[in-house]
């Protein structure tokens, strides 16, 4: 690993409370703010102040821990129902990835057997520590299992931030970049900008700057015009939600980067942890999309770029269906050419 | 024709001066910014004060007269000569729209049988003027020949800004939509935004307001979903320079929605004026593409949104294969399936 790759951590747990890298303010701003209660660790993930599947999972996870303390000081004994409320409004903070609810689901089950007359603080803080952690060793893994699929000196683009900003550190689809960068298998990452949010251009091409490895920026409408011109090998992208079939939910234009890439005979990996798929659902069209402000497309840093008034559709993400898709890696394993059939092996 | 249908017209003469309307500024602001030598129409049209394939036409037309009023004012006699040099820097402002060669060629070629002895001003005013005229009748004809081609109630795309703003007045894919609108014909237009210059948001979004246009801007990479979740009839664009077997260049993303159009069954339409054909050219990828400072990418309305010294790819223009184009409509008449051979019926 080259040294730094790993210097990127967005969710730090310190003096018993949350802190969460800005992400709004990122690259120009390096701000930490710092949550005491669920309730603003909820508002937060909606504002976007941390944004990623996995990321949001992890700050979900010591949101819980935050919820008990409060529930065991106000509520002793029956801190256990007084969590109800406080994790449904976390659980609605966002709507699509699905790495939100596995979280809150999991430290649910966990503190149903801590005693109802003890502080759950300390058991909770360990499990959503865990949950970090784990998350950290998959991007590992993911990078290394990503990195094998890619041939030497490959140009790539990626969409969005998948990356340490996105997780708990290093990252999904960034996490293969890195690895496959130090094998001498990746020569040149596009990033698309990704709008309206312009995580491509504030998140993704400042990680690869950080950590030197060459990245160039293009608006989204551009991304078609340069597998005309250049040989692009991968598309590399992350995910929010993934059905049994291997249907993938991720930003918006991921499904346009999906379809051109065929159309190119570019090959189209997504990188996501095990957390983020959702058994539950058979196919994408029942992954619900969250509909987010026009606003975010009208304004950019609160100047407006449109007439005063227009309507602006907002569509956070879009669904890319398992036929587009060349590879799924998760921690468990890869699954090529995914369908129900092929995901079974991570089941 | 609805009210106010061909309000928009972003180039004047007024007073023996040119008057443009500054293209940067909209859709806050409506400065005219007024020019008396073609050196300074060169940087304007360089620096997008107007922009728009047959504007670009327009304004070099009117600046040649502005250059033979200087070489006749400083050089009597031997005007012509003096004409070469400024002529030559105008030619250069912008590479990839054609109509700014066939523009300038036109004047040329309308000043080589008038008199060195006489000032040329008035004459070649009238010409710029036909010029001028003729491309506000052009839209006229090619909006009713485009609307023939949609069904009532349609649901269309379009991308950058083909509209009065880019042309003389009325414009060309928004020409289109303008006439077929009144018709009944079209229910809803999807404005892609455009990045880097955001000719969709700021100009298109204005245009189609100021006509009461029903109009939803959405972010380029929105496209796609939105073709995958509902029924969009038709893509409608302009063109910058079509090559005798029916490619087409034009803004940047234009490429991406026609794969995308092709995959989702959804039609393509290209409207531009016969000027915009550049027959010299087999096909697409002998056009010369506009390469754009980065910057254009990395910051908008001069704010920074990428971190400090990152690289930006700001190709301006995109390459459409023919085969991707359903229809071509000029003036002179409708090219479907464009290829070598049906758009002969143009020449």
């Amino acid at each position: 690993m080259a040294k730094n790759m790993d210097s990127i951590q967005p969710i730090k747990w310190r003096n018993n409370m949350l802190f969460l890298l800005d992400q709004r303010a990122l690259p120009h701003q390096q701000n930490w703010l710092q949550y005491e209660h669920a309730d603003d660790v909820a508002n937060a993930i909606f504002e976007m102040v941390v944004r990623g599947a996995p990321a949001i999972g992890i700050s979900a996870a010591y949101a819980v821990v935050l919820a008990a303390r409060d529930a065991w000081n106000n509520k002793g004994g029956t801190w256990k129902t007084a969590m109800v409320e406080p994790l449904a409004v976390l659980a609605k903070s966002r709507p699509t990835a699905v790495n939100l609810h596995w979280a809150i689901e999991r430290m649910i089950t966990f503190y149903q057997d801590l005693d109802d007359d003890k502080s759950p603080e300390s058991a909770l803080l360990e499990e959503a520590k865990r949950i970090h952690n784990e998350d950290i060793s998959a991007n590992y893994k993911m990078g290394k299992l990503g990195a094998t699929l890619i041939d030497n000196n490959s140009i790539v683009i990626t969409h969005c931030n998948a990356g340490a900003l996105a997780t708990g550190g290093f990252g999904t689809a960034l996490g293969v970049i890195r690895h496959a960068y130090t094998e001498g298998k990746i020569k040149h990452v596009y990033a698309d900008e990704t709008r309206p949010w312009l995580q491509g251009a504030r998140l993704t091409a400042w990680e690869l700057q950080q950590d030197n490895i060459p990245v160039t920026l293009q608006a989204d409408g551009a991304a078609a015009a340069l597998m005309a011109t250049t040989k692009v090998d991968w598309v590399i992208v992350g995910a929010d939600r993934i059905t049994a079939n291997g249907d993938v939910a991720n930003k918006i234009g991921t499904y346009m980067l999906a379809i051109l890439a065929k159309y190119h005979n570019v090959k189209m990996m997504v990188v996501a942890p095990t957390s983020t798929i959702d058994w539950q659902l058979h196919e994408g069209n029942e992954i619900p999309i969250e509909q987010r402000p026009g606003q975010e497309v009208t304004t950019i840093n609160g100047n407006k770029i449109a007439p005063e008034g227009v309507a602006a559709l907002n569509p956070a993400f879009d669904v890319t269906p398992a036929s587009l898709i060349d590879a799924i890696v998760t921690e468990a394993g890869v699954v090529l050419s995914p369908s129900l059939e092929n995901m079974r092996i991570l089941r």
